[in-house]
């Protein structure tokens, strides 16, 4: 049977377009944390939308489980096939092709295997922004971006991905394509399909290509590193900076003390970016659409304010482009900056913007009674709602011994995020990792439309069978 | 039959909530055009949630068709029933209660039978914007706007209705109720649900709630009225004032010298808003949220650019609100000032934003070589690509000969609007009116997975039988 399949696909797709040996076959199956690994018949790389669609019938036909990679970098363990060996490992890696950039209109047409960088670097050559922006930027692409609705730093002004995508190109299960590529602003002609596919995780078919929107670059941009006392004063200065600056504030970051400490101890040429200590940070960036100055005054006109009201202790503008990014690099370090600090249980929750404070303090106080010592490293983007609620281990203390408490911490944690009408996963999906988590936390009436949309769309259960629903087969 | 179904409909809410009697059925069953006029067994009013899915268990087990209907000011008739009777019409108007404004999260939580301008009204006490706003906002409902997901003029801005969404409230057509409400800006728990029922014209179920998004109020706002040569200058002079003002630009419409024509002749108080006659008029708003002298200041700088590129031949701006409000009832009384001019074909389409200039020309052309003397009238949300291209009679010609023209005029329009890759109806959805087109405009599969998600959410086709998509049973 699967020797059928590997022998009917190379026939289909020539024998370059699969690899079924295991060595080379290792950097698809397994997720890069080694959290995640898994076994394939074959990791196929179709080269055409129509190769993939052709895949999809025969799979459908054969009764194949299809699992659809982009670059391999979620963090849930979506893309990455179970133990069975059963499934061929889509990769849309080959289908790499910028397809059209209108600035005018501001639209940019990619395939799905297209790296998130080389369409920022794309849109930046046309001198508009692509505003979508994460770690892993440069080895992910935008079908998985796409496929998981990523989230990033730019959610803030921008929007989540699904929020920057004007059409869609869909290969359905049964290998028909779905043409809903589109540079309409505007149009009630129906149900609207790509919503559907964006966030499913790769469960109701493969997307192939999309049409995406561009905005114009900010012509000026100021980045400040600000202390604060907790995220009760940071819920007050988001207000006024959104009041000063509006669509201009372009990220509000939060993250405690203790982050600091990880990141000075732990990672290359950083320093404490202020001259006291603070209870907590703010890394807070303005882009705006005028200039330099503009971006400026905007910065000092908040913090000026911000100071008066005793909402700031301190706060340090970067002077260069290179302080810029040296803040956002500490930010974006964090999660490894975390690694020698020992075993880390982790949490990707999100709560209305105006209970972020409450939920930190409840949830913070919540896992330091269960785990005496242990140290919250809760970031992230406070102006989304979106904290990521990490807590590493007590200082010493056994690492399996500490992670052993993995799964109750995460009850303890959503539950007290579900109690303030959150999302146990903000902005990484479900895939594997939390999926049996789900039934426990939404709505059973949702749950049962995800299951009726998914039996209407793939009958057969071949489009990541396991992921985000249990497979029902 | 239709006896029971009054009997137990009244058994089950109460005789308060049935209306049987025709006189007082016709204002839910007259479209205000009149121009779909349809039967129903009756029209029933739930006063809460829980009467709405019992109403639709009730007709789901007993094959009742059900229209929902909130204002009745639809375009499409897709509010309307058919002439057979069989269907009761479900108002949502007594669903009527203001349920949460969360000034710090900015969101508003309403029921489904909540008029525009009160939802409007509410923001605003609470010093916030719903950008939501059209002609029809003291009548509409926001179940009905959510339900076609509405344009209007505030999409350049802030987008479609869609796009003010962050949760929903849902009753299936078994009379399961699907709490999808949320505050949440980020959450990746499985399908997007929400985006199914937006725009399904109530025929995947009845939205019962919402929670929607509240924005800053803008500080200033500055209207100008812009006299130019042509749609060409006109999106060169968008790409300018997007330039310029980037976010700030909330409103750019267009009109032809025409449409200035209609107003001061049909309607009260009009005059010609600049002191020569120019070919087409701009009507550009910018929108601060920095204050009045922030408004004024780019629009300067925007018309000053526009003068020396020798883009803008004269330009007004509005200096009271009172001319700025004239102004925009100028924009909205387009409608009612064609009827005076004779019959009208209209055409609610779009296209990419930079094809916006080629597709007037060639469409202007097209109905001008197809009923010599007819007089175009395309106006509308030019930065949304969105053009409502209605063509008035012939000056003295009869009225019923050249609507005879409708059918194939609308084909013509159409079929150039769908070479551009635009959309034959881009904000007022499809209903019955269009149903018929959209086999020829749509892609196949598009419509064939409509119709799986149709079939899989409403299994007995009890909801809203025959609008978007062919009654099947």
């Amino acid at each position: 049977m699967l020797a059928d399949t590997v022998r009917d696909l190379t026939q289909m797709l020539g024998d370059q377009a699969l690899i079924t040996d295991p060595d080379d076959q290792a950097p698809f199956l397994h997720e890069w944390r080694d959290r995640y690994v898994g076994k394939a018949a074959a990791v196929v790389q179709p080269r055409t939308v129509d190769e993939v669609c052709r895949v999809l019938r025969f799979a459908n036909d054969n009764g194949v489980p299809v699992v659809p990679q982009g670059g391999n970098t979620g963090l849930v363990g979506g893309q990455t096939p179970d133990q069975s060996g059963n499934a061929i490992l889509l990769s849309l890696a080959r289908l790499n092709r910028v397809r059209e950039v209108d600035t005018v209109g501001g639209v940019i047409t990619v395939d799905a295997g297209v790296v998130l960088q080389t369409l920022q670097d794309e849109a930046d050559k046309a001198d508009r922004l692509f505003p979508l922006s994460l770690g892993a930027e440069g080895s992910c692409m935008i079908g998985g971006n796409l496929s998981t609705n990523a989230g990033g730093t730019g959610v803030l002004a921008y929007g989540n991905t699904r929020d920057l995508v004007l059409g869609l190109e869909v290969a359905l299960p049964d290998g028909r394509l779905w043409n809903g590529l589109s540079k309409l602003r505007k149009d009630n002609t129906g149900y609207d399909l790509k919503h559907l596919f964006i966030g499913a995780e790769g469960t109701l078919g493969v997307i192939t290509g999309a049409s995406l929107k561009l905005f114009p670059k900010p012509k000026g941009m100021r980045t400040a590193m600000i202390g604060i006392t907790s995220p009760h004063e940071a819920l007050k200065l988001f207000s006024l900076m959104q009041e000063v600056a509006g669509p201009a504030l372009t990220a509000f970051e939060i993250m405690p003390r203790i982050a600091i400490d990880f990141l000075t101890r732990n990672m290359d040429g950083v320093r404490d970016p202020l001259e006291g200590e603070h209870a907590w940070y703010v890394l807070a960036e303005i882009s705006s659409g005028r200039g330099e100055g503009d971006a400026e005054a905007l910065l000092m006109q908040s913090m000026e304010t911000s100071f008066e009201d005793g909402l700031v202790e301190d706060a340090v503008i970067a002077q260069s482009l290179d302080q810029a990014n040296m803040f956002w690099a500490m930010r974006h370090g964090l999660s490894e900056a975390q690694k020698p600090e020992g075993g880390s249980i982790k949490h990707d929750v999100s709560v209305p913007v105006a209970a972020v404070a409450d939920f930190l303090d409840e949830a913070i106080a919540a896992v330091v009674e269960m785990v005496p010592g242990c140290r919250p490293v809760p970031f992230g983007h406070l102006g989304d709602g979106n904290i990521h609620f990490n807590v590493s281990q007590p200082e010493g203390a056994d690492r399996a011994a500490f992670l052993a408490n993995y799964e109750t911490m995460n009850e303890r944690v959503h539950a007290i995020t579900t109690r303030y009408g959150g999302s146990i996963s903000a902005e990484h999906g479900i895939g594997q990792a939390k999926r049996d988590l789900l039934p426990g936390v939404k709505d059973a009436v949702a749950l049962a439309l995800m299951r009726t949309l998914k039996d209407a769309i793939d009958p057969k259960g071949i489009m990541n069978p396991g992921k985000v629903l249990a497979d029902s087969r």
